[in-house]
């Protein structure tokens, strides 16, 4: 039995999550790409510095999983997904989560950002964007997972482009990404003079590289970089850490 | 009573210390710059990866401590020093431990390290150079002290320059900074085409942000890095961790 009013919006090959906050669902495509712990971790970890009056815009938000995690702090939020079907399903998760008023779905290609926003409009822009440049990796026959995963439309410097159009000066950006690209996420950030502030990186156990980076920059930031306590995600018996499971409480 | 042979080689306002490590003793000025946890972190963290047959560079080696936790996993060793005091107190320590065949200290200035060694001919470079901006931190009224902690002499810039000079087509980089200096690091050694291959972030408590990054880079290496497991420095209690403590035993 759905919670209402949830029945009237699935469509067949879906199926309804509960999101563990606020009472909030999600619905996501049984065989599709489905949200994970990256997109948990970089709402918390944008939580420390976003602001009541924050406009915020999600570059390529899928179903729609990081507004419903942070339309609480901030004024309104704008999302922007390329592909129609996940648009679509997010445009369904506003709706069932009754937050049509101030979250707003866009279905487009944010590599032509220009055509659904104005220049430097935004307080503040988030993105979990695709990881693995094309090449790299098993590109999944699932032409949703393939899109979400690689590089396969949008690129690291497509997506920091779109982040620094859509920012004002002084607004700040969140990301999360592999932990190997680092060197490139600087130099991205470097020649559109977004200054990174703050950096979490995200390992699997104490003892382990890190996989993911979380990260902060500022349009317009003056130098000085802080590298944040290490964002440990399962204790060695395979359980999620204290920071982690509450998370999800 | 000093062990021999320091008696007849330590000075006025001197003061002999116990490496803890191979029964090796350092002298270092009384009031001077003292060898830290840093040049320690450092040695521990390149021991990973430097080779019997390299022939290692030391930019900057003030009282020679990194060639002495180093000199038994390379052939040899070159340390250059600016400062004429400290470059003869790294002299009288080499002596002291007998390892005069295999650790040769310069006395120079590495910004124009061209007079002292030939381009391109050592497998290895490591540095923990000075760490704060001139104008940033306070100035130590001594002077040995402000230029080993201030960038008075030698710069991010120059400290890479150097060791890009002096490293072979593929050989590695070393290097111990403040974790706030990422970016700069990170934009001087992409100038140089030294890629970041490693980086380790040095944090006082598992709970705080890192205050120092250990970093190697490779010339001419590809694209990828590795962002290694935290290094807590002290538990809750202000011991050291086990990992710290057993540098020391």
């Amino acid at each position: 039995m759905l919670p209402s009013p949830w029945s009237t919006l699935i469509k067949a090959g879906e199926r309804l999550d509960d999101l563990a906050y606020r009472g909030r669902h999600l619905l996501q495509r049984e065989e599709g790409f489905c949200f994970s712990l990256d997109a948990v971790l970089l709402a918390h970890f944008a939580r420390d510095s976003l602001k009541k009056r924050d406009r915020l815009l999600d570059l390529g938000t899928g179903t729609g999983v990081l507004p419903l995690f942070l339309i609480d702090i901030v004024k309104d939020i704008w999302a922007i997904e390329r592909q129609a079907e996940m648009a679509d399903i997010a445009r369904r998760n506003v709706m069932g989560n009754a937050l049509e008023e101030r979250i707003h779905i866009l279905h487009g290609d944010y590599r032509r950002l220009d055509e659904y926003i104005s220049r430097e409009t935004f307080d503040a822009v988030i993105s979990n964007p695709p990881y693995f440049p094309v090449g790299e990796g098993e590109i999944s026959p699932v032409s949703s997972i393939a899109l979400a995963r690689h590089e396969c439309t949008a690129t690291l410097a497509d997506t920091v482009q779109a982040a620094r159009f859509a920012l004002r000066f002084g607004g700040h950006f969140y990301l999360v990404h592999r932990a190997s690209r680092l060197m490139d996420i600087f130099e991205r950030l470097h020649t559109v003079k977004l200054e990174p502030k703050r950096l979490r990186f995200v390992h699997p156990f104490v003892d382990a590289p890190a996989d993911l980076v979380l990260l902060e920059a500022r349009v317009g930031g003056k130098a000085g970089l802080v590298v944040e306590s290490p964002l440990v995600v399962r204790e060695r018996s395979g359980a999620y850490t204290r920071e982690v499971a509450m998370y999800y409480a």
